[in-house]
């Protein structure tokens, strides 16, 4: 059965679902300038001819442009989804009907099938591998080392992937170079800060139907997604509480203005509560049990391990679907807490959500595109292990931006630049 | 044929139906906590024992609150929408069903039908009226003159409405006292600028899935409503363009640091434009023509007169559904302007449109529920007008509403009072 | 002993301290653009020419501005200070210097002095009164009630002076029309909100060179002024508390996102406390007992007694200048509560102070100008009483400075004025 | 003569200076907690006993309380100033009273002077030096070779002084280890961000009483300074326009929401220009040019090179004082141009000039402290060159400061450590 075949099979007209993945990526592409600009350049060049990429990513209508992008340039691509509630199925099916594209992703997979479709684009006997999550660079680590030979490097989307591929690196596991995409100027402030910030709350906004004025909103984790969505709900009237591990960050939240708390205080004063932290177990029993009648808990951090539902089940006397997409636990005492998206990327994996805004993911999917670019063009110049983005390429991708935008910047005299490098000038 | 049966004849299933709209109401009842004191304070007194309230309102979740509010205070109570696709079909089932209610309102009628549903609101003879945009004060003044006389009064809920009626006012056409709700603190300020401000940049974000950071928004009109969306807009990192005609408004966005300019230069500027004048023609064909590719034009004013429509149709080589609630408009030199929700009130119209926030709506209610029990207890005080909100009953909503924040606040001392009365006192 | 005399009788030399009063004169009027614009239609037209104006206001450089505007336009003027310590004697000689101008203010004389200025100004006989804080007028009705038949009317700059002439016009005493030029939307807005606003916090910062970044800052009072603050501080990195007796303020002050507590509680939070009342008494004995360790106190309201020294006093063991403007109370603890410019009017009144920015007086004083020639020419359309500023003379000013500052905006079409005036418009 | 003669030989009552500067220095220790915090640690355990700290700083009251706070641990300390303007001759004589403290800065030397006061210090033949600006880092390594041998090493407080250091290091010339204080977290986003932000910000306000509502400021450089200028201007309802070199930094600009535009382009539309790029010829002829009447310019780099006023002269028909502070440079056309305080720092060098707030001197003067003890404590692990300050270093001051202010916040469970150190965790 074909992959098309695969993902259509339960569904009565594949070529209406076509249409309608083919009509979202447009509009995606109306509005990333960065890879129209890419396309242009890599429809002329062909820099991928001959390169197999596999893919693990969230897949809808932007990624589906950057695989677009990719195979554009000459690649063969086959793609899946990296989370089982991300696929958006239109997508996946008019992605797959793009030329030297397969795509193995199905909404609402169970565990097995999702890494069936992971083993499925291995097969393809990727040359690069971009994931999102680092879940196809592990799973050929762990299962298919042989392919790892013909492997030029990878790249690597989120904080939580890279976070696993330096552990990787760091136990001396990591086989091929992987670009950390995530670490970019680019990627951290633009895609976390505002990218995250941004789409977490309008999807909590749309789910609830709540608004921000007035609220206390607990941010806990001051790292870039905790700072975005911090200054974001704060920009919407929010009185915003943070909670942070870290003294420095802490701190930094302080200066902001904000109130810094444990979470153990924070939970009594809350309206909202939004992990950002990468970690888990950041709100558990304790706090479930000083939260007030009608707390929101939503879920902004990769994996859904922050909010621990185990300890609320145990707590409620009744849990239902209050609305789509929140779930409500009820306490003995007949206090109400409502979870957004099962504790999911709530962005993501909450009906309404759209996942980060499309010209954020067109910086983000710039810096991948360059950066597969350079593997091919340079690969060998990689050792094994995390790499950072080099500076020149994430710089290309601003300057990309930039120009689309039609925002135009100062330029270095000569004068300039030889007094930046010199260190003869005194008082 | 009766109204529930009206309602329903098109659905397959009332009965999940109707559990789909009472699970909403119960949502939004969870986060009104204005609307449950004043649920107990008239469950206990029915001061409505007896008067029949004609309602022509946005009916969904939230409004249907305020209308089980007025059943429950012992009223007989007609409703229909006050938009043709503002309506929640589910809530208008469930609110059909709660116990002295009758609703006639569904989405996506015609104008006969919108208005026949009108009709079949006052065919209740209604002794009090609410209104959202005034249609239904204006209908009884039009058609059924006789009626005047056993109503008590009304009150209205938007500004539009109260623009309205104060025209029919000054041309001594107003025959019964109208409570310009839309004119109080309460709702000026929380309703418009919170409410409007945050609802209609998510129905925004959401149906384009578009960043608003470093994105150029241009907010046609500064009144409560542009003041709202400006400030949210430039608090989700966006440059924010104000025009005005009002030289004391264009002023206070200059001296608020925000971009004052003519829309015939601000068209050019733009990425994305959002109506909030309440005025017509804000945006028209010389704009159009200076506006760049993929701009996106919304209107948050109560009626779909503020973007001409037709003038873009005029020069359109082509339009098409770009996205759920947006059509493109095609120019002749290939640029696409994409229309959100037909024009109309983008935060209800919108496909994922939910209104304002619910909590923002509990307080415009609170003082609809204490106007309209105001007209019962006293309304012989009240000649045939316009009236402002009596301060005391936007003062008691406003406690109400920080009592059950847990906010507390000072009072003043015999001696601080004296001091503000007083003159006698020097430097 | 004339008036110039009388100023510089205790100067070394009033030559020099002339030239330093002109030179900020001059300063002040490069941006001063309404008064600029004012000063040449003025000087065609002498409008004034014949009427006597006695002035009470704080004599720096901006409000000589007004005085040499009112004269230049043919009005003989006399001026003294309306608050002991906000006079700048050079401008004072200065301002005296000026043709048809007298000036008799003198900083920090004693209240015998004070109003020996007061009356010799009275001496004049003037026809029309400007006054800050309504000590003129009140002085005329009090003293000099047979100066009120030849008076045309007055303006009155000031919230608090307007407070007291509403109560004087409420007890039927008040005998000739004032223009309350405190309640247009330009000054409450421009003056109070940003000029108070942006004033007060500077002067804090450099008489205490303190920092605003995640300090505790309690504002109380939430009218315009307290809006300002609180804005300005939120906007320098402060965590704002509002204190707040009117429900809907405190509400409002909810809504944007701070932190709204009873002073009680406050007191112990905060690390700057600002009064922005007009209230007596609002920071007493309880409060001071809660405060911590080298809390800040400010006054920025018009009277010095928002802050209750008389409490601070009693419970102090020791008092002395900690740094110039700042004077700390020591506790029997060894909590040192520090007071900022003896609890006066903080922008005008600390060694630093320099009252508010150039602008927002010129747009206030704008509004004086006009409201005098309006008096001048239409002065027998007023009763006595407490006036609004017309809308016309309000709106003029604005288009003066929107003129000024470069900014255009929109005109209303035929049609659009239409529309706006009519109400036979449906959905 | 002695440094206390040499510093006091001018002025006619060196004891009410030292009182006065005493004073100072009370206030700022006051309100700096870490330093109070490392006085007691040190005055107890005399970590620099045997020391000798050469010192070339702002010598002002806060700087005064690092150099007391070095002495109270048992150094022998040398001071003189980093900038002629820039010292308080009260403070300098109140310092040079302290055991162990010898300083050797006057404000407003020549050149000669400065240097001989520089060579001062050297004389002392300090073992640690501690700079701002790299000055006396620099002059040693020039004229004293000789010393370097028995230097353990040094802290560098800023960004421009790091740069000249990491470029003498790129040279092979950086003969002992320095630590990059600037380089700090804590240095950077506190010190830059929020002191030069707010101070940079008071200063110009209160030497131009200008308003910064509703004007046009162009910031030029988007470092931590920039950031820190643009987001506090803003704050106080500025339209901010940013200046760029570097395109990820212009595209963190634009995404923030600010204009980006070239310097020749925003010449003609600010009213208020600040420099915070560390480079020369920022603003030159070319953009004098282009300024309205009235524009006000001001330097927040460490050097007086960013606005190129020999240019400025060339162009300039005439310069006269046009307040305490401002220099008037009048073009042919009438324009006039304002220099604030001759182009150099202006928050420092400013009549009106305070510094940093401080409390943000405080943090930066802690990690100074600690680096000192890290140096005495650990110098022979450090190679000759620049240094970052160790990571635990500059938490532990961010520890000691949150528990002054009272913050308290979050630790990590032994499961979240190990669940954020293994990678062995799926989707």
């Amino acid at each position: 059965m074909s992959s098309y075949e695969r993902v259509t099979a339960h569904f009565e007209d594949a070529d209406s679902l076509r249409e309608e993945g083919r009509r979202k990526m447009d509009w995606a592409l109306q509005h990333m300038p960065i890879c129209q600009s890419l396309r242009e350049e890599f429809a002329d060049e062909k820099p991928f001819d001959g390169e197999t990429i596999g893919m693990a990513m969230h897949v809808e209508a932007k990624t589906a442009i950057l695989v677009e992008t990719l195979a554009i340039g000459g690649a063969e691509v086959a793609v899946t989804g990296c989370n089982p509630l991300s696929t958006h199925d239109d997508v996946s099916v008019a992605l797959d009907a793009v030329d030297n594209v397969t795509s193995y992703a199905v909404r609402g997979v169970d565990d097995d099938d999702y890494y069936a479709a992971i083993e499925s684009v291995i097969d393809h006997e990727p040359t690069i591998t971009v994931d999102d999550g680092a879940d196809m660079v592990f799973r050929i680590h762990q299962e298919h080392p042989e392919l790892i030979d013909s492997i030029v490097g990878g790249a690597e989307e989120t904080t939580t992937g890279v976070h696993r591929l330096r552990a990787m690196d760091e136990d001396g596991e990591l086989q091929y170079p992987m670009f950390a995409v995530n670490d970019t100027p680019m990627k951290r402030l633009f895609d976390n800060v505002h990218g995250t910030g941004e789409s977490a709350l309008s999807a909590i906004a749309m789910t609830t139907n709540l608004s921000w004025a007035g609220k206390t909103v607990v941010v806990a984790g001051y790292g870039y997604c905790g700072k975005g969505v911090a200054s974001k709900a704060a920009g919407q009237n929010a009185n915003v509480v943070v909670c942070e591990v870290e003294p420095r960050k802490a701190l930094e939240a302080h200066m902001e203005g904000y109130d810094v708390l444990p979470m153990a205080e924070a939970a009594a004063e809350g309206d909202v509560f939004i992990t950002t932290t990468g970690n888990r177990d950041v709100i558990t029993r304790e706090h479930f049990e000083d939260m007030g009648d009608g707390a929101v808990l939503a879920n902004a951090g990769h994996f859904d391990v922050e909010i621990n539902l185990d300890d609320l089940d145990d707590l409620a006397v009744d849990r239902y679907e209050a609305r789509d997409g929140v779930e409500a636990f009820e306490m003995d005492d007949g206090r109400r807490l409502n979870v957004l998206a099962e504790g999911r990327l709530v962005n993501l994996a909450a009906p309404v959500g759209l996942g980060h805004p499309v010209e954020v993911m067109d910086q983000s999917f710039g810096v991948q595109a360059v950066c597969v670019r350079e593997l091919v063009e340079n690969g060998d110049a990689y050792d094994a292990g995390v790499h950072d983005v080099p500076d020149e390429l994430d710089k290309e991708v601003a300057e990309i931006k930039l120009a689309a935008d039609g925002v135009e910047y100062d330029g270095l005299t000569d004068e300039q630049i030889e007094y930046m490098s010199s260190w003869q000038h005194g008082t």
